[in-house]
């Protein structure tokens, strides 16, 4: 989003920069929002727990109310609570940190070589909010890794974890012992240790990359990644100006789109008529059926492959495990919502949260 | 179903009408029934409670036993419950409210007008079950919307909530700013105001309104309904001669469908040989796998797309936010099972619950 | 896997035979094991209880560390058991009692008749771990039944359960009196009775049968079996060499393939060049997206129908109810890792457990 685009929102909406949590620290209604909050049965930690969630679908709990305050008063300090979060997301993303960004490889002799180094870092998926996460270079996601269709590809994991590890290329047609199974495959990489994985990319797609060793927690930790294979013949995939891979998690930080929840996730932008194409990853342990606002989704590939024929769709859900491929035409200038239709997944009574982002064509 | 049809059932079935309370409460073998309960491991508020069923997948829990009962007797008890849902479904709906009804628009100068009026209710979703729900227009699911393609529709939404809402329709494509997402399309509807939502239906199918606003709060306490646009040239419907929205629910009053709970779901009832379109809608917050038992369903259209070719099948998984349309050729006569095959939404040692109704064909 | 294959395997993997438990019992770093254990935040019982894993996605709970242990150590620890269930796997299933085992009907008249009894039985689903459960003739799942398009078909159900039961032929087409549902379309078969099944296959496919009455806690239990209709005209069915059905469960014994958890579920095996058959079906409560490594699956059937047109996959999302059919062409030498990517069906800190098995293509 340009500084143009922010003007065609209400000022408003811009006055204030910040998280929702300086939004309460730091504004005058805060002794107001604290109290109605009370009478709100509002749940500050259902964004990050899971299980909460599991159990408690009406989207909060109910408190006993320490002082009384009128509904309208209560009603009014929600909305500022959901204004707040929509304008820290619209004035962009702050926080430190960023998943998913392109690894160029070193080239040897025609090898494309990546280096990835498995390492305990503090991950901030929403404003002063950090989670202990386990992370390829340092990213959650890793760092994207992307080849062409028939390039070697040699990917060195450095191991300085403090269990063994081993990558499986999720989806890439390798031979078997590439293939990151420890004890099946391969040896683990213990901690201290390098492994050095080397193949043909041979199936184009989007694909992914992800600890096969102890994998609940290390891909719930964060190692995992994106990992594109381009077609050698450009004709095979559908018309498209641009791309966003979008990586669905609901482990490491609660629910995610590329390492962040909402409102710290970045939104997707494109200029009006502009076809845009999404690839979808799922690395968490449940579905997300992903809703796009406005703008109708074509479904072209599934786990890299065409489909015989696309369809069309507003709401796609994603498995774990699986891509798809998917154009937009950006029919329609406007700020989209974009979001896991599990709406728990994507609201509390403290505004959206988690899996939640815009498409915003100009 | 007729009261011919009834005639055809076991007399048995029928010489007993009223919820399973009340032939617990009613009946000669109440107290063996009771007693036999807590034998039998029987969980009544399984049927309420999803965060329950989510960590009670054998269907029950073990409570001691406090007077033996013969193993036969219990037995028999859990028949005569399985048994007396059963008869209460098939004497037809005796709950109080009915959701999904039509809403014929008012016309002026060629717009189709609705009106919605947010307010909070009680709801029956089962006999002598009632629950605190949000309604549009007093209904569970809100009143079903249709109009044809091309038709401009305006719809007036009022808010008698305690808090803020907005409109969102879910799949039809609008012009941005009346796409219902408070603070990034327009303000949140305030307690006793009004919002009028104004476009022309474009594009044809099986779509969806719900609100926007502390939305895993506000449609998991009832703000959905279907919103159906009848495509201009109905040649792009395959042949059919009857219709049923079913609108999947898993929050207000448990596992609903069209906001009632087995035995108060109704039935889908069809002629030998008719062709029935079903429209499936996910309101909730799981995945409901949809089993029709004895008629395949073809499928042609998700989120009102027609899919490139049909595809049969006798389960149809249907995740939150999604659309699926089909065709089910009524074959053979009889009463056949219609159920979410996630089996504790469906069934308890009570007997069938929640997401279960019937297609009686004649 | 023959002697042969076995050789193929690291030696050190093979040389100790044994489950998990019975390596942490008879070798030297049991101690050492022991107490890392403490530090590794190791949940043992996450095999075998789902609502924990529901709950708890980091994959372990911490346990306060009674004795100091070096991480190296700990880690070490880790990889030894991921290693000594992958050795228990690889040497093949040693537990009692195998399920889908093929049932020869008895043909009187033209008539193929199977008989079914259903009777408590214990159940080992993993080495030294039994569960109660319910089963057709002592086998879980029960006995495959398979018959042609065409053939009359006879099934005779004797219970010998302490409660009602009845008989759901789930995706077979049958009259309406033979589906199975009591008090809609046959009294229960009360304990001691029998009751029999007679319809015509009409309806080639991957289909199943199942308990339907009391159901979660029946089919639960293990009430549940393979039924296959071979097509009249074979030439319906993609060409292939061999076949395997898969029925995923998570109910009795956790997460399982054929009523067994890893490592003691069965290897697939196939020649190098042979085409796969692959027949999924999910009796279970959860969707299980099965990712085979590897080796792409081209899905062609979707409960038992034919698609318009097959697709490509490498994760087969696969929801409660349905059945999947793919071809897997095994053009790659190896042991391919099989498993529901779920990752929490699938890993824990102890190793691998579950729904995983292996491809072993030779």
């Amino acid at each position: 989003m340009n500084a143009n685009d922010k003007l065609k929102m209400p000022t408003a909406l811009l006055s204030q920069k910040g998280s929702r949590r300086d939004f309460l620290r730091n504004t005058a209604v805060t002794a107001l929002a604290s109290t109605a909050l009370a009478a709100c049965t509002i749940d500050e930690s259902g964004a990050q727990s899971v299980s909460q969630h599991d159990q408690d679908h009406s989207g909060g709990t109910t408190s006993p109310n320490p002082a009384p305050v009128s509904p309208a008063a209560a009603a009014e300090a929600m909305d500022k609570m959901h204004e707040a979060g929509i304008k820290t997301f619209l004035a962009g993303p702050s926080t430190q940190g960023l998943g998913n960004q392109p690894l160029a490889p070193k080239i040897e002799n025609g090898v494309k070589i990546f280096e990835l180094t498995c390492k305990q870092i503090d991950w901030e998926y929403d404003a002063g909010k950090q989670v202990e996460a386990w992370a390829y270079n340092g990213q959650v996601p890793g760092p994207e890794l992307r080849v062409s269709e028939g390039d070697t590809v040699r990917v060195i994991v450095k191991n300085e974890l403090a269990e063994s590890t081993a990558v499986h290329f999720h989806g890439v047609i390798v031979p078997n012992k590439m293939d990151g199974v420890p004890f099946i495959t391969q040896p683990p990489i213990k901690p201290g240790q390098s492994f050095t994985y080397e193949f043909v990319a041979r199936n184009p797609g989007s694909h992914m990359y992800h600890a096969h060793h102890n994998s609940t927690k290390q891909v719930g930790k964060g190692l995992l990644g994106a990992f594109i294979i381009e077609p050698k013949d450009k004709r095979t995939d559908p018309a498209h100006d641009i791309e966003q891979t979008l990586i669905l998690n609901d482990q490491l930080g609660g629910f995610t789109i590329n390492g962040k929840g909402f409102p710290a996730t970045a939104a997707l932008t494109a200029k009006l008529g502009q076809k845009l194409r999404i690839r979808y990853m799922n690395e968490g342990q449940m579905i997300h059926p992903m809703h796009l606002h406005g703008l109708p989704q074509r479904v072209f590939a599934k786990d890299g492959w065409n489909l015989p024929q696309p369809f069309m769709c507003d709401t796609l859900n994603v498995a774990p495990g699986e891509r798809w491929d998917a154009i937009v035409e950006c029919s329609e200038a406007g700020v989209w919502a974009f979001h896991c239709h599990i709406l728990s997944h994507a609201e509390s009574e403290h505004g959206m949260f988690g899996m939640v982002t815009a498409l915003i064509v100009t």
